[in-house]
């Protein structure tokens, strides 16, 4: 989130170490030792176990070393013995200059991939985008205005197969995670299982209100005063997947099911930025088919 | 909401004009001509239509007269002829010195009543809470430190009709609306029905979200970033009835279901306080099973 | 803000209405008799007046007639009569299908100006945007982009009076308002004289607190925990004109004044966005060195 | 803020450290071994550095020990030689069944002295009350009815010093922090330096906006769209200790200042009560006029 984080003050000198497991006594311990072994200091650290008798580890550590490139296989090889070896938890470590790479999917809206483009040019979001792809050609002259790839590959509504096959090929060894800003096709499990990198999608409504299809409608049906959107990781289970954000905005009786989703845009776009942000800078992690978030 | 709207600062002057019904022309010049004619000031005036042409139309206006009950008689007499039989739709003239009459009904927590009875003690809220209703004992105290009269009335969970007729020989005649404040037994069809008067409750979640009980173990176990909770008119369909106001808070991965229902009573109880507020003001006005809210 | 609002659905036959005056008896109704005389059905109508007895009035009247281009003379005419020379109140009749030209003003910062942009191209804001102007070359191609003029006009901070002279050139007699996209020079009172229409800016604090220069550092330095942003008319007294809208965001000690000042920049474009959009659509009328909105 | 951080379901075994100082490598390394050493589990760790070299460290442990009286000794030890003698850095070591006493001062307004009570009898606010202290008589009963101390004293304005030494008998060796609930009189440097524990304030604006007496009447005056309030901790500065919380709501052109006073009360004492909270789980380290909240 701040300069520091990024290691912009000094380049190659900041990394985020990200431990996860089944909790017991020495991590912390582990951890520590490594990191002062490694010359290392701690930038911020935040940690939470659901239950220190037994339950899940979670911890995120941001720390800064002069020359990290030759301290990390150092680091590494300690935390390997320590930690996954001797107390059987993951862990892992990035170099916050090693961006993570990311394809867009998107549709026929231009909200959601805008603003993850735009707050990626200006530098507010540390990524490199491998590509957007499409189901239509709509937005091709807005993204590669970004100096960006466009993918067009057509949508067959009852052949997903065929699509998702060359989504695979384009996608093969050149993204670390897939974001789906407003794509309107169905996600196959083949296609989950096959891509093996984590899947974020955005959906228009607050979870678990108005699963499915159409939710501004059924929310003006309602009546409700709030309309809202989440931003979630994609699982077999449709709109059941962890969340990792959600915001709302106030609504009125005078707006119609049209304007609900225009107004909704507004929310999708920043709720999906937020959990993009967060899922760069590792701050998300998965517990189970909930998240822990260290913002 | 302002001293203006309540009369405050001249007793005996103010009134509310509350107008609904299929939207026709004249309605609105009916309404300017009588008011003028009665010598009225308007203090404020909203409008809505749902669809100019063949929709539903609400009106609330507030307006200011030297001699209110001498002016009454024949403002009314006018919008009968105009309003009613002329154009064929309804009103109800209320001046503001003329306060709704309220028996709340709760149970064992005591967040959502005592919310309320601290906002009328303090002149926020602009009613006669003629008594509160439990099936419990606990709350008698702290009820009647208030001047207010308790009754307790035991719940028998396999035969609600004993209590719902003690309820309502309590009701009877004495109140203008009544508000469940975390009341938590079933109201049946045939007390809403005998009952005569609207129904305000609070449900502790988001809806649709979480319909039905337990909605903070589903909120936790969702792994939901924000709560909240719901003000509605109460219909036979449980957890169905028109909203009149909702909000949310955000939480985190570290809440237990318990910490989100502790917290999540810190937002039950405005929520319901700002509806039962509205309803008091006649800016809530029911359309199918929506509201018109004039906030 | 609906569909209805803006006619969409049936063009040349929506108009807003807009009175504002002292306040007296026979407003509402010369109003509402010279709107039933033209055949008008009200779409929506919201009115406020800061003193029924010697207050200030306020009125906004969205209606529609069939034949719009027929009714307006004779509407204009009765109204003038009855409003303006009876009862001494100003009145505007604004066809929707009328849009608002604005100039944007902008200096290197995109956020603002982009947000005004993609807003408007996808029909959220209706208005004809007749220029960009700046005192910088860096955001022509962006603007261009969207098919929009893009006028460099270079500033001298020594001599505002060249620059000046040709901004009003370049405004004569072609907007009916400008925006100030986080434009970063000095608004002369000569400037502002001249133009001769509605100025609104927006300033990167939550007004009045810190008012000038580095608002983010300043915020910074006093630990605050939410930031905002201020969206404004401007009038000779810097900082001090009548505010349309403020909004604020939460924040944390781990915010450095840069990252303070990235995050600012999503609250200033949605509060600077929504200030135009009421703006547009003559929701917000001044009283003195305030505003209502009608939202 | 869990049940767990708070030790309740297992009273004895629960603490929290707290370390701050000048940053330097080994304090984290410290701080677990000793946790290790002692048989703890932590149950969550926030920590935060202003700068790696050379900055403030800032850290929060919550962890558990079977029989955490019979651990504390050794630790406390071991943590002195550590942190203290070979670091150079404070620490706290604090069991969570060890009650913070309060003293709560306030005036005529009940709203924020009500929130903490009923707060604190709900098992919100794990706190001890030790007395209430009022320069007015209005709110005995209702103190008293929640079982607590009411302590009378005068305020004479022009001497402080009278009501000033009553008030340091009062608190005397009996109260860890003071409260000012809306407590309508000026605390003097001499009373600061004496009391020698921390004074929380409620200031009812969005500081720094609207210093000093009267912020809602110059809010109104100023137009502003939305008021707040701000809990701080009292220095010599009048209104500009380190802030602690601050929230807002959102007005209208229709509030009058009074309308503003009565809406504001209901955002000071909720941001009153979340800054009690924090306080009170060592959430809130002071870092020079700013703080550090580890929420």
């Amino acid at each position: 989130m701040s300069a520091r984080e990024f290691g912009s003050d000094s380049p190659g000198t900041t990394a985020r170490l990200i431990v996860s497991g089944k909790d017991r006594p020495g991590i912390v311990s582990a951890v520590s030792g490594a990191l002062q072994n490694a010359g290392a200091n701690i930038v911020s650290l935040d940690q939470y176990s659901t239950d220190p008798e037994g339950g899940r580890f979670f911890q995120r550590t941001v720390f800064h070393v002069d020359d990290l490139s030759a301290a990390l296989p150092g680091l590494e090889r300690e935390l390997t013995e320590k930690l996954t070896e001797q107390l059987g938890v993951e862990f892992a470590l990035r170099p916050v200059d090693q961006l993570k790479r990311v394809a867009i999917f998107a549709s026929k809206s231009d909200h959601c991939l805008l603003e993850l483009l735009w707050r990626h040019r200006r530098g507010d979001l540390q990524m490199e985008v491998a590509m957007v792809v499409s189901n239509h050609e709509d937005l091709r002259t807005e993204v590669e205005q970004f100096g960006i790839e466009y993918h067009y590959v057509p949508a067959d509504p009852n052949d997903r197969s065929a699509a998702e096959r060359k989504h695979l090929e384009l996608l093969d060894g050149k993204v670390d995670f897939v974001v789906l800003a407003r794509y309107m096709q169905i996600i196959t499990e083949d296609f989950l299982r096959e891509v093996g990198v984590p899947v974020i999608n955005i959906h228009h409504s607050f979870l678990p209100a108005f699963i499915g299809a159409g939710p501004y409608a059924k929310a003006k049906e309602r009546g409700v005063k709030l309309i809202g959107a989440t931003a979630h990781y994609v699982t077999e289970e449709l709109d059941e997947g962890p969340i990792i954000e959600q915001d709302v905005i106030r609504v009125t009786h005078a707006y119609s099911a049209a304007d609900l989703q225009r107004r909704g845009a507004y929310v999708e776009r920043q709720v999906l930025a937020r959990a993009v942000e967060w899922h760069l800078e590792d701050r998300v992690m998965r517990d189970g088919n909930s998240t822990v978030v260290f913002r």
